[in-house]
C-alpha cells in the first residue's frame, strides 16, 4: 500500500508517518510512505527504505497530480492524509497565500485523488476554527459552521469539498475537526493558538513564554498522542461508519488557560510558572474567544476515538515524548 | 451609480434589472446597469440607454476583473448582484462545469470586487440546496449546512467566501438563501426543482408537464415578485443590519405538490389539471426530499423581507405578470 501525507514534514505529519512505519494501519502493510511538504523536515525522519520525501507546492495541480498518480508505482496512491495548511494567524494576515494553500491546495489534492478513479481514502484535518458566532455552550458535529477567520473559512470549505467528492465516489473521505493541539513541540508558529503550547513547552525548557489571552479563557484541547491516533483511526474505519456526514468532531477536553499555568507549576515548579509573561493581545484574544470552549463528540466516541483525561496527563506525555528533544532546540 | 448583474440575462437577473431601471434602489440613482451573461438574453430587454450587455465567461478572472473594474467609468462598480450559476441538475451531472462556474466564478467576482479597494456591495444568491441531512422540522439561518448536491456545496462555499470577504472589508456582502422560485416563466431548465414551475406553467398554456415527485412532497417556495423585491432589499440595507452573519434565509411558504396541483385545477380548470403527468423519478425525488419543507426566517422578517400568502396568490401573480408572454413561447 502507498500512502501520501501532505504537510508530511510538519509536526503532525511526521508523527503520523512514524506511527504508520512502526505499527502500520488497519488497511494492510505500508509498502511506500511519501511525505510531501514545501520544505525539508526540521526534525530527523526515521531511516526506513519505505519512506520518500517530496518537496513542492501543494497548490500546483500538476505537482499534486504527479505526487498522487505516482506513474512509476503500481496503481497510484491508496490513501492520503491531507494535513498541509497555512496556519490560522498567517492565513489571516496573508489572504492570498491562505486561499492558495488551504483552498486551491485542497482542491488539487481532491482532483488528483479523483483522477485515480479508485476512490482512495483521504483523511482531511479540519479545525475548531470552523465554528464561531453565537456558539452554544457545547459544540459538536451538528453545530452550524460560522468561521470568524480566513483559516476557519478555508477549513470549512475543505470539509464541504471532501463531503461532496465522497458523496460522488471520487474519494472515500473523512474529516476530523481537531481540537487545539497541546503540547506541540518545536518552535512557535503563526497559529493564533500557538501560545497554548508555548506556555507549557518553553518554561519546561527554561525559556520565557508569552500568554496573550486572559487566564479565564477556556480552550478545547487534545494531545499529539490522541490526535495522531485519531488520524490513523479515521483512515482505518470503513467509510459508511461515518454516516450522513464525513465530518467528525474529534474529542477534546476543556481547560482554562489559568489552570494550564497551574498545571505547569505542578509539573515544573514555581520557576517554570514564573516564566509565563501575561501580555494581553486583543486580536488573538478575539480569535481564541470565538472558538468553542467545550466539545461534544458522541459520534467520534461511539467510533472509538479517545479523549485525554486532562492537562496533567497531557503535560506528562509531553515530558515523556518530547522534552529531551525539545531541550536541543534553540529558542 | 454603476451596478453589475452577473447572470443578468437569466430570469431573475432580467427582472432585477427591470426593477432597478423602473424604480431605482435605495442607494441612489442608477446611472449604468451592466448585465453580464454567457449568452444574449432569451427575452427582450427594455430600451434604456443606461443598460449595457456584456457576454463572457464568469470563471475567467480577467474578464470579470475588467467587467467590475470598468476602467472607462468613474470609480468602477458600486454594487454587484452575483446571480450567475450552473443550476442544480447540471452541476450534479457535470461536476467540472459546476465547480468552474459556481465556485471559480464566485471567487472571480469576489476578487474583482476586492481589487476595487472600495468594498462594493455584493448580493449573492444562495439556495435551499445548502441544507440537507437530518433536517429539523423548520429550517433557517442557524441550521447547519449539509448540502447533498454539488450545487448546494458550491452555494455553501460561496456563502463562506462572501462572509469572509465581508469580514475582511473586501466587499460589503449579503447572501440570500432563496426558496425554490415558483412560477418561473420560460422553458424548463436543468434545476432539479424545475418541475415545480412546469407543473403550473405548462398546463396553463395548454401543454403537458411531468411531475417527478410524489404529491405529498412538501416544498418551500417563493414567487418571482418576492424574490426580486428581496434581492433589491438586500442591496439597500446597511451591512450592519445583517449582524454576525451575512447569510439570510429569505422567507418562503410551504405547500405539498399535490396541493399545488389542486390550486392549478382551481385556477385553470380540470383540463389544465389533467395535463400533469405523474412520473416518479427517484433521483429527483431524492434531491427534493433532502431540501427543507418549512422555513423560519425571523431575521429576514425583522428586516422587512416579505412572504407570499400561499400558492393561490403565486399562481395569480404568474397569470398577471407572465401568462401572455408565456403563450408566445414554443414548448
Amino acid at each position: 500500500m502507498r500512502i501520501v501525507i501532505t504537510g508530511g514534514c510538519g509536526f503532525l505529519g511526521r508523527r503520523v508517518a512514524i506511527r504508520l512505519l512502526e505499527k502500520g494501519c488497519g488497511l494492510g502493510p505500508v509498502d511506500e510512505l511519501v511525505l510531501f511538504d514545501n520544505a525539508p523536515p526540521a526534525s530527523a525522519l526515521p531511516e526506513d527504505k519505505r519512506l520518500t520525501l517530496v518537496t513542492g507546492d501543494i497548490a500546483d495541480p500538476d505537482t499534486v497530480a504527479r505526487l498522487i498518480a505516482a506513474p512509476d508505482s503500481d496503481g497510484g496512491t491508496d490513501a492520503v492524509f491531507h494535513l498541509a495548511a497555512v496556519v490560522s494567524g498567517q492565513a489571516e494576515a496573508d489572504t492570498d497565500l491562505g486561499y492558495r494553500v488551504n483552498l486551491d491546495g485542497t482542491r488539487a489534492v481532491l482532483d488528483a485523488c479523483r483522477a485515480l478513479g479508485s476512490s482512495p481514502r483521504l483523511v482531511f484535518a479540519s479545525s475548531l476554527a470552523v465554528y464561531g458566532g453565537a456558539l452554544p455552550p457545547v459544540v459538536g458535529d451538528d453545530t452550524a459552521l460560522q468561521p470568524q477567520s480566513s483559516y476557519g473559512t478555508q477549513k470549512a470549505i475543505g470539509e464541504l469539498l471532501v463531503n461532496d467528492y465522497s458523496r460522488k465516489g471520487y474519494v472515500d473521505g473523512r474529516v476530523l475537526r481537531l481540537p487545539t493541539v497541546v503540547v506541540r513541540p518545536g518552535l512557535p508558529n503563526r497559529a493564533a493558538s500557538t501560545f497554548a503550547s508555548s506556555m507549557i513547552r518553553e518554561p519546561l525548557t527554561g525559556r520565557d513564554a508569552v500568554c496573550p489571552v486572559s487566564p479565564d479563557t477556556v480552550m478545547a484541547l487534545a494531545s499529539p498522542r490522541r490526535i495522531v491516533e485519531g488520524l490513523v483511526r479515521a483512515l482505518d474505519l470503513p467509510g459508511d461508519a461515518f454516516g450522513a456526514s464525513r465530518s467528525l468532531q474529534l474529542p477534546g477536553f476543556s481547560v482554562a488557560v489559568g489552570d494550564m499555568a497551574a498545571a505547569l507549576r505542578q509539573a515544573g515548579g514555581a520557576a517554570a510558572h514564573a516564566r509565563i509573561r501575561w501580555e494581553p493581545d486583543p486580536a488573538i484574544q478575539a480569535i481564541i474567544s470565538s472558538w468553542p470552549r467545550a466539545l461534544a463528540s458522541p459520534r467520534a466516541e461511539a467510533l472509538g476515538f479517545g479523549r485525554d483525561s486532562g492537562i496533567d496527563e497531557v503535560i506528562q506525555a509531553f515530558i515523556e515524548d518530547d522534552l529531551a528533544a525539545q531541550m536541543q532546540i534553540g529558542g
